[in-house]
């Protein structure tokens, strides 16, 4: 019998309802290269949900193809991008951005935020031009280790940027589940009004693929189309994506699934901290992390299939488990009944 | 009313059957980043009807994507690909070629087909190491112009390529075409076997997106996916194009489409030269090119869209009609009615 | 005995002034990175010199590397450069603009020179997102035809970037020998004040290497020093070019040396005609090209080094003969003669 | 009055004997880009005296571009370059190497020196394609600290690089002063035969400019020049530096030089100590660190310049003082007594 995931949150698909929209479309003709009504009517809801009216949305594949685009059209030859060590820029995206030219310069972080302190001493650092000049600091929410950013830490980080002259990118690739989080006090709006350009993940919450790249600082808008045509990140069937983004943001499926996830990672994590399970840290979000001794590790993997994250000492690991929007309450009882009987 | 649109290939979602097996599959969970059951399927199905058992294979986004992973995979800094001037690398890809570093030298090429002649004459002109070296022939499958390779050329071509050092990069977006055409004469075997790396189009053939990369070289397999990821292009749900691509090649769908697209494409062309049309180009495929007065083309595009393709005179134009997997004979019936009766 | 070499204008270590100047300075300390004082004395002096006092000048290594630093700093990265198709860029520089990433668009040109209509319609074909965005014209003074640019051309090619948003960057490697022409009617204001970025050649000139590159447009200057180092291309002693510079535009020597070079290739074109040589096109500077029997051209070949330029037919090549400021008249007169004795 | 410095090793044009060579040869011509006769004696004196007959030498610019030519050359798109934080490609090359395309991942170091335990523990952490592949070990000899490698240390790191598949490259921009120091136990030709490249830097030591890459291991030597010319770095005059090479390699001044600089700042250090000057870390070369009050470090600043290289606490900084080929004796001697009078 095949083994239940808890992975990662894009093992299935997508939501039902996404594929049925796609189906119900099939027949249509549409022009490409995301100039359809469909991509404009995806486009338009995201505007208004994050009451940007002004700003421009494009829709690409994947997260790493979307912070490449992003990042590197920010920046000149000599500017660099800064983030935490654990960003997913920095570790798990094989380089992509410094393929495209540019130094990610990291700082250490706290629970995989980056705070202002970081920020001014990374250019105190950078004096002359024999160093890279940083323009750009990069964030994702919520983040590498399942934190979220708090209304206040953005708005300080945000006018830290302005007064710097830098630009605040937001990785969302998990924005619905940030956003969802019980512990959230940042509004779309508010997001939307506290960063030049963010984007809204689709992957991992039940688009067959899709981010959509917001951007709300109107200096950044110039010519971005060749941007991603350059980076070869044009779809010719762009309209694919926005029938997806139009089913989601009709009327907030984004969020619910993301509600959805988060709550059932919450639950799972109160659950099994009181089984006396360890937790490697306290999440926020859809992604839990505890600490296990190998040997049932082992055990728990012959049941399910999880990410192993980080040796912890000689007996313990810590694992992970991802919700996701797909994941059935009975899946999550069972795995916490499995632990309890390890 | 919508007007019908003859502006291109990929402007319907994708086949009915590719639509229903993403349903199908929509509850499963499948491992991430390519390396599921269907992805390996599909490869597998690929590589049996193409003869390579030992090929790899790999999906991607888009057709720019593809070319621009595959060909600067093969390149070294200095190094150059070598095409056409109408090549689609060279006009319309928004410099992704060069972005990764590379240059592309081009020849005239005849009808939009590269000669051995002129693969010899540009090897000779690069003397020395203050030019770049030329590594790489890229050549597509049907071309820009619609028409497609002999048996005989791509051998012809292969031969010198092996002879000379060079690899040779097969273009495939709409590989369904070519193969498909009733003038074609290269077996899927053949040409796996007259190439370096080729790749079989989706995009352009009913798929929602995706191409499929087949390596037949073995010397241009190793690390392939971190040049993959390292360009932004790997997606976290490859099964969503494995699914496809399974179900097109699970009963030879792909070439029906293709051959169904072309019978009509030429029974288009040969009515309207009977009706006194010129063509602008005789095409083999899907595409079909021909010459208009400016005010007949001005009063058809009130009917149907379509592409302006190139100004011939003062008073005359070329455009471009093209036939799709999902083209009703019944509009392609309608359009030469209403040219006829311009 | 070692043959007299017509190769280049790059075969001798420099101008005895200029080695002198060098061996004055030797027990100097001097600030690093071209902050010292002999590298602004020389920025003034050019300044001067091209009344531009508002300019920034920094002091390069060599034509390629230069032509690289300052156009990738011009362009986005999907934003192309235009020239002719014998461009030193688009042929000899083994592809180092297409490394930093950006496209070489080619017009045909006439004697090496680009027109006005050919950039009008480069930029009418360059439609859309699809195709790469022309951002700047690339114009050398010389060319690479031995041909130079008019008064009048040259503010026609500006009138006409300015009026569409373009850039205009005039390689200058043998900007002496072009202004030295005496069919030259450009001054150095009139060049400075009529671009947005050139460089005065000082390798093929008498200097050990250098060249200066001089940013007219004040939006070209900011960081320009990080773009430098960026790409290698800072000298952490810089001030061997400035006082390089500073000798030879002290007194006029950089433009005496065009002149003589010029007056001494006038003088061989001319009494070669007169023998019944003919041209392979008319210079107006310090490379002289005719066409001889292959025979001839072996047999000269036992007595000089020079560069053979391009097949004519089966029994004649072009030749190149080039002028330095180094050659005596002597060792022209024996060329003459033994050309004549052949 | 100006005051001396100590601010850098290249501060000077460069050695008496040098300036002289180049004086010497100025009306010779000369072959362009390398290929003459002064390279090629200059590459077999070097090749003589590092035992290692079969390499290949190709002299270039500066260390930034060297570092960037010859690292980016090792380097698949995907692959990355490992070495300590504070490696100059790390830090003071303004991402060089990052706009060549390729990451830097950095490990903590000791004392500016690499551990095997550090190599091995970051190829480690990068796991599978979704991390940049590790291939090039980064080391400079002597460090940014002043420090020089051990026979034995330099063997276990290339012993584990040729067991791990890796490439070692050798930043030799002080490379004279580190096998001129007293400390140092490797011979030229260990230090040839434990690297795959490594260069002899000439900018540092009493050249006008120039570094000497040295490529040892034969699968890295394929169409280098098409490299060099590629990223801008190829000179016209190679020969310029040809003869520089010849002459500081004919007789060993290359390594006098830098036994000289570093007896000097030996004895620099050592008086220092004596007068109970703290140092920052133990020199082992030309640059010494020393920790003074900050109210002192503004005094001594009016008699000289040096650099100031780091906070210690609110009231003491680091300082450094750089000792070239061309200090003399009683400028080091006014120094120690200057700050002993402070």
């Amino acid at each position: 019998m095949k083994k239940y995931s808890f992975m990662n949150d894009y093992s299935e698909i997508g939501h039902p309802r996404v594929l049925q929209a796609l189906l119900d479309a099939c027949k249509e003709q549409n022009k490409g290269y995301g100039l359809d009504k469909h991509s404009e009517n995806a486009a338009s809801l995201i505007k208004k949900k994050f009451s940007c009216p002004q700003a421009d949305v494009h829709f690409l594949s994947g997260g790493t193809q979307t912070n490449m685009v992003g990042i590197s059209y920010m920046l000149r030859p000599y500017e660099a991008v800064l983030c935490v060590g654990t960003g997913h820029i920095n570790v798990h995206e094989t380089g992509a951005i410094e393929a495209s030219g540019h130094k990610i310069f990291t700082v250490k972080g706290r629970e995989g935020k980056i705070t202002c302190e970081e920020i001014i001493s990374a250019l105190r650092y950078h004096v002359d031009e024999h160093m890279v000049k940083i323009k750009t600091v990069y964030i994702s929410n919520s983040t590498e280790c399942g934190t979220i950013y708090s209304q206040k830490e953005l708005k300080d980080i945000y006018d830290l940027c302005q007064k710097e002259g830098l630009y605040l990118f937001i990785d969302g690739a998990r924005l619905s589940s940030a956003l969802g989080s019980k512990d959230n006090d940042i509004s779309c709006p508010f997001l939307a009004s506290h960063c030049d350009m963010f984007y809204i993940g689709g992957t991992k919450i039940g688009l067959t693929s899709g981010e959509a790249l917001v951007i709300v600082n109107e200096s950044l808008k110039k010519d971005f189309r060749y941007q991603i045509k350059n980076k070869g990140a044009m779809l010719a069937k762009g309209f694919v994506l926005g029938v997806q983004f139009e089913e989601v943001f009709k009327d907030d499926l984004y969020f619910k699934m993301g509600e959805y996830e988060n709550s059932l990672a919450s639950y799972l994590q109160e659950e099994l901290v009181k089984s006396g399970i360890k937790l490697a840290n306290v999440s926020q979000t859809n992604q839990i992390f505890v600490i296990m001794e190998k040997t049932k590790i082992a055990k728990l993997n012959e049941l399910y299939d999880f990410e192993k994250w980080a040796d912890i000492d000689e007996n313990h690991s810590s694992i992970r488990f991802v919700i996701s929007f797909a994941t059935p309450k009975e899946k999550v009882d069972e795995l916490i009944q499995d632990i309890k009987n390890l």
